[in-house]
C-alpha cells in the first residue's frame, strides 16, 4: 500500500519515516514539506544512504492520486484544509495534529486557533487505538490523539469505566522529553537552559486538559475537571503520567492489576506491570508499548497510577501506524513490533 | 568558630566543604571518615591544591575538644550513638541523617532500621529553618531535615497553617535529581541506566512521608495522611515538588501568592515568584534559595504549588549550614549567599 | 537457525536479545548467565511481555546439542576455554570479549590476564566483517572486534592500505558513551560523576590499543605504534574517533572522499559522507552503520577522519550478527536494517 | 570600584553578574542591553530577589561617566566601536568578543567580518591572565582571550617556550560544552539534537585556531600551523583540550610535571594534576581553575597534555574578572575564589 507523509521534516514526521521504511507493507510512496526541495537526508544526515527520497512541495492532487493513505504530520492549524482535500475523494487520512480532536467552542478556547469546518470535523474518529478499534477499522479518518493524552487516557481508563473513582479527584502529573515539543527552537528546549533542568509550564492551561476529560467523559459522565500539569525533563524523548484518583472503596493492589491486566489482555502494546514494580521511561524507547503500573494506598484510599510512552512512537506515528494497520485490515502489530531500546 | 565533619566524603559532606571552605567565620578544623587517611583531594579531585586537610579516623574525644560545631553527614543508622557523645558535652550537632527526625515507632516502621535511644532524640530541634528558627537558635542539636520534606513543607506551610485548605487532599508529586540518593554505587543510579530516564521508586513508601505529615500535623492538627510520590531525574542535582490540594472556599492566586509573599516576607532564601511564574531547578543550582510559584484552578478548586531546591544546598549542607549561623547568632546569610549557577 | 547466547545480562547479551528477536532467520534457543534462573523481563524489564525466556545456566554440553551457533557475550578473562567446547564439536562461536583478538604476549601485556591456549586462539578469525569477509564466512570461530577499533579501523583503512600517510604519526582521540564499560558499577560511570563530565581514561594505556595497531600493520606493515586516547563522554551509546593522520603527498579532501567511496561503495553499513559534513553519533544510534567524514587540511598537510558508530551495535552485537549472516550465507543486512533513532 | 556590563544577557554577561554581585570591590553600577529596559531577573528568573537592577540602554556617555570599569559582553561585531568611546576616556575596558584578538588580516580570514580599526586593535592588551600579566596590569584595554585558545594556550605554554617539541607537529582536540555557543537558538545545540550526541564542527577553519597560533609564536617563532578540531559536548559549561606534540627528545612524564609545576607555582588558578592522573571537565564547574595533566609515552614519543576550564569561568567572565583583578591592582584571585561544584 502506497503511503504519503506531508510535514516530513518535523520530528513526527520523520519518526513515521523510521517506521514505515521498515513496514512491510505500506511503501513510502512521496514525502511532502513546505521545505526546498532537497533529499531527505541533507535535513536528516541519519537517512543518509538508507532513504533516497526528495522532499516535494505539498501538491494535493497528485498526492491523492499516488497514495491510499496520508499522513498529516503538519503543525496544528493547517491539517485542517489539507485534510478534507484527501477525505472528500475517500483517501485514508490520519492527522497527527490537534486540530481534529476537539469541539470548535474547546478548540477556540484552549488553542486560540479558529477551529476547522464543523463538517469536517464531524468525520473525523479519535484514533485511540485500543479503546476504538472498531471504529478505527471502519473509519478512513482519523484524529491521532495526543501524547501526553495517549498516556493518560489508557492509564485511567479501566478505573473510569468501572467507576471506581471519585469523579473529582483526578490529577495527572504528566512530564516529558523535549521532543514533544517539536523542531523549532525556543529557548526551554535549549540544550543550555533544558539540561540539568526540570521546568513547569502551562500550569492548568495545557491544551490536552480538554482531550483528555472529553475522552474520560465518554467512558464516564460524571467524570469533573482534571488536574492536568505538565513538566519539561531533559531527555529528548518519553512521557511520564503519574496519576492520582481517590478510590471510592478500598481496593487492593491485586484486585486492580487483575483489573487491568483482563481489560487489556488482548492489547499486545499495553503492559501492565507486575505488583510492586513501575516503569520507567526508557524500558519503552523507540517502541509503541505503554507501560503502567499502580499502587493502591490503604493510608490514603489514594490509587496512584504510572504510565509511560514513547511521545514519538505510541504518543504519536507509531499510534499513527497502529492506527493505519486498523483501517487496513492487518494485525496491529505489523510493522510496529520494535524492541525498546534499552540501555 | 571551628568547625569538624563527620561523614565527609558523602556528596552532602562534600558539599558542606564547599560552603565552609568560603565562610567568613566557620573554620574547617578537621574532616573525618572511615575511609583511609588520605588528603580530601585525593578522594575528590576538584579539591586539589585548595583543601589540604587529610581525612582522619572518628575519634570523639578529639574532635570534642577541638571543635565548637560537629556536622554530622553519616548514613542513616549511625548518627545517633555519634550525637551523644557531643551533645553531652554541650558541642553544638547537626546531624544531616535522617536518625533523629522521626518519633521511634515511625522511624522503625519507615527506615527498618533501630531507632536512636528516646532520650537523645528528645533534645532533637527538627531544623527547618525558616519555622523552628527560635528553637533553633537555643538549641544546641539540631536534626537537619531532609530534601524533599524542606522542598514539600515550605511550599505547603502557608495554606496548611491558615487552614485553607482540605485536609485530605495533600498530593505532592516529587522530582530528584540522583544525587539524592548518595555517592553508594547502585544500579538505578549508573549513567546508563538513569540518563534519558525518568524512574518512580518507592511509591507509598518513601521515608520522608512521615516526616512532612509529622509537621504538617503541628501546624495543622486536622491533617490526613498525604499521598508523596519520588521520580528519580536524569539530572545531579535538584528538586521540584508539585503539590495538589483542593481549596476550602475559592480564592485566586492573587491572594494566595500575597499571602505566600507576606508570611516569608522576612525569609531571603524563600522566593515567591510573581504570577503566572513558576520556578525551575536550574534557576537554584548552587544555592540555598527555595522558589516558589503556584496557581489555583478555578475549574477544580485545586491548588498547584511548585517549589524547587538544590537538594545538596537547602536540601541538606545549606540548611545545615543556615542552621548552623541560626545557632551562632550570625545573619542567616552568611557565607550562604550563592547566587545560582545558570545556565 | 537456534541460536544461543552465553552471558545474556551484559549490555551486549541484551542488546543481542534485540537484535535477535526481530531477526527472520535466527532464533533465540536459549539464554544463559551465572545469574539466578529468572525470566530476563525480571532483570530487564523493558522485555516484559515480549521475551518469556529464563535465565539458564552455563551447561555447554546442552547448549551445544540445541545451537548452531553460540554467541559470548561474557566478560573478558572466561571465554577462552568455553569457546574450546563448542569449536570443538564445530559449533559457530563468535565471541565478543577481548580474549581471542590478540596474540598471548600483547594480550599479557595489556590485559593483565592469562591468555587463552595458543591452539584455539589460532583458530579465532577476527571479525572486522567488512575487510575480513571471507575469511569470517569459511570460518566457525570469530573474535569480534572490540568497540573503539571498530570505529578506529573502519576510519583508516583506506589511507593506511593505500599507503598514504607518514607511518609514525596516527593519533586517534576516541569519546564513548558510559555503555561501553559494560553493566557493572563503577563511580565514574554513576550518574552523579558521569553526568555533565568529560573524562579522560587510560592515557595510553588502553587494552585496545594493540588490537588496533595488528590490524593497522597487517594492512601495512610499515605502521608505527600510534597514539590512542580514550574518553568517558555523558551519554549511554556511542562512540566518536576523530583521527590525525599526515599525509605523505598533499592531497584534496574530495579526492580521499573519492577514494573512501570507492573502497566503502559495497558495503552498506559504512556511510561516507559528502564533503564538508561530518556525521555526529546520534546520526547513527541503534543502527549498525559506521558513518565517515574527512577533511585535508592543506595548512597543514594533516588529515581528519572522523567515524561514528553506536557501541552496541557495529561496536558489539551489531558486527557480531553481520558476523553470524556472514558465517551463514545471508546477506550482510539480514535482520539489521535498523533505521538510527533521531532524534 | 565602579564596573558596568554592556551585553548582560548573553551568557558571558550573566556570568559576570554571578561574580560580580559576590565581589568583594568592584561594585556593579549598571546593566546594559540592547533588549527592552526591564528588570534583569525577568530575563534570568535566578536573579529574581538577589539583583534587583534593570537592563538599561547602551549610552556610552553615561556609561562612562559613572563607571571605572566597562566590560564588554557584545557579540562579535560591535564591540569595537563601543570600546573606542571608553578607551578615549581612559576608563578600563574589557572586552569579552573576539573582536579585539587578531591582526585585522587574520580577522577578515577567519572571522567573514569587518576589523576593528587598527589604531584602536594597537592599544589592546591579550588578556592570557597568568602569561601577559604585566602588561595586562599596565594596560587599561583587554581583550579577553577566547575559551579555547586559554584553554590549550595553558596547557602548551611550557613545552612551547621551552622549544621541547617538534614545532610542526601540534594537534589539539577540544571539546566543548553548548553554553559556548551562546544564548542564541540553534538546531545543533537544542535539546532534541545536543543531547546523546557528539558533533563535531568548523573541522579546521574554527575562528580560534589564528588566536592560538598567534600566541604560540611569540612564544616560539618556530611553531608551525597547528590543528584544531571543535566538538560540542552534550553538556552546558567546560572545556577540554587534548592537545598532541612530538617531543624532540625522549622525557619522562616526571620532568615534564615538574617543569610545569615550576612554572605555573605562583599561578593559583592552574593546578598541575599528579602523574597518572588527569582532569575531569567537572572538576572545575564553576571556577576559575584551569587543571592539567599529562602524560608522556615513550612508544610513540608523544606527549599527550589535558586541560579543563569553565568555559564561561576561566574561558570568559572569571578571565575578565581575573584581569580586572590585576588592572585594579587586587590579588588575582579577589571575588573569584569559587570551589567547583561537584558532584
Amino acid at each position: 500500500m502506497k503511503v504519503s507523509i506531508i510535514g516530513t521534516t518535523g520530528f513526527g514526521g520523520v519518526e513515521l519515516l523510521r517506521i514505515l521504511h521498515q513496514h512491510p507493507t505500506f511503501q513510502i510512496q512521496s514525502i511532502h514539506s513546505t521545505k526546498d526541495e532537497i533529499p531527505i537526508w541533507e535535513e536528516y544526515p541519519h537517512l543518509y544512504r538508507l532513504l533516497d527520497k526528495k522532499l516535494e512541495p505539498i501538491n494535493s492532487e497528485q498526492i491523492a492520486d499516488q497514495s491510499e493513505i496520508v499522513f498529516l504530520a503538519t503543525p496544528s492549524g493547517i491539517s485542517g484544509q489539507l485534510a478534507s482535500e484527501f477525505v472528500d475523494k475517500d483517501i485514508k487520512v490520519i492527522d497527527l495534529s490537534g486540530d481534529l480532536r476537539l469541539p470548535s467552542s474547546d478548540y477556540k478556547a484552549w488553542y486560540k486557533h479558529e477551529p476547522v469546518h464543523e463538517s469536517l470535523l464531524s468525520k473525523a474518529v479519535y484514533g485511540l487505538s485500543e479503546w476504538n478499534m472498531e471504529l478505527i477499522k471502519n473509519s478512513n479518518f482519523i484524529a491521532n490523539p495526543g501524547c501526553y493524552p495517549t498516556a493518560s487516557l489508557l492509564s485511567l481508563a479501566p478505573v473510569v469505566k468501572e467507576d471506581l473513582i471519585d469523579p473529582a479527584s483526578i490529577v495527572i502529573d504528566a512530564k516529558s522529553g523535549v521532543s514533544g515539543a517539536g523542531k523549532s527552537l525556543s529557548r526551554n528546549t535549549s540544550m543550555s537552559e533544558a539540561n540539568e533542568n526540570l521546568r513547569v509550564y502551562k500550569v492548568n492551561q495545557h491544551q490536552h486538559t480538554p482531550e483528555i476529560e472529553q475522552q474520560l467523559l465518554q467512558w464516564n459522565n460524571s467524570i469533573q475537571p482534571v488536574t492536568f500539569t505538565t513538566h519539561l525533563l531533559p531527555i529528548t524523548r518519553g512521557i511520564m503520567t503519574t496519576a492520582y484518583v481517590q478510590l471510592k472503596n478500598e481496593m487492593r493492589t491485586t484486585q486492580l492489576l487483575e483489573l487491568y491486566s483482563e481489560i487489556y489482555h488482548q492489547h499486545p502494546f499495553i503492559r501492565i506491570r507486575p505488583e510492586n514494580t513501575f516503569p520507567s521511561i526508557k524500558e519503552v524507547a523507540g517502541s509503541n508499548y505503554c507501560d503502567i503500573g499502580l499502587h493502591a494506598d490503604n493510608r490514603t484510599g489514594r490509587l496512584t497510577i504510572v504510565s509511560v510512552i514513547d511521545n514519538l512512537m505510541k504518543g504519536a506515528a507509531g499510534q499513527a501506524v497502529q492506527n493505519a494497520n486498523l483501517m487496513s485490515g492487518f494485525d496491529v502489530m505489523t510493522g510496529l513490533d520494535f524492541v525498546p531500546m534499552y540501555p
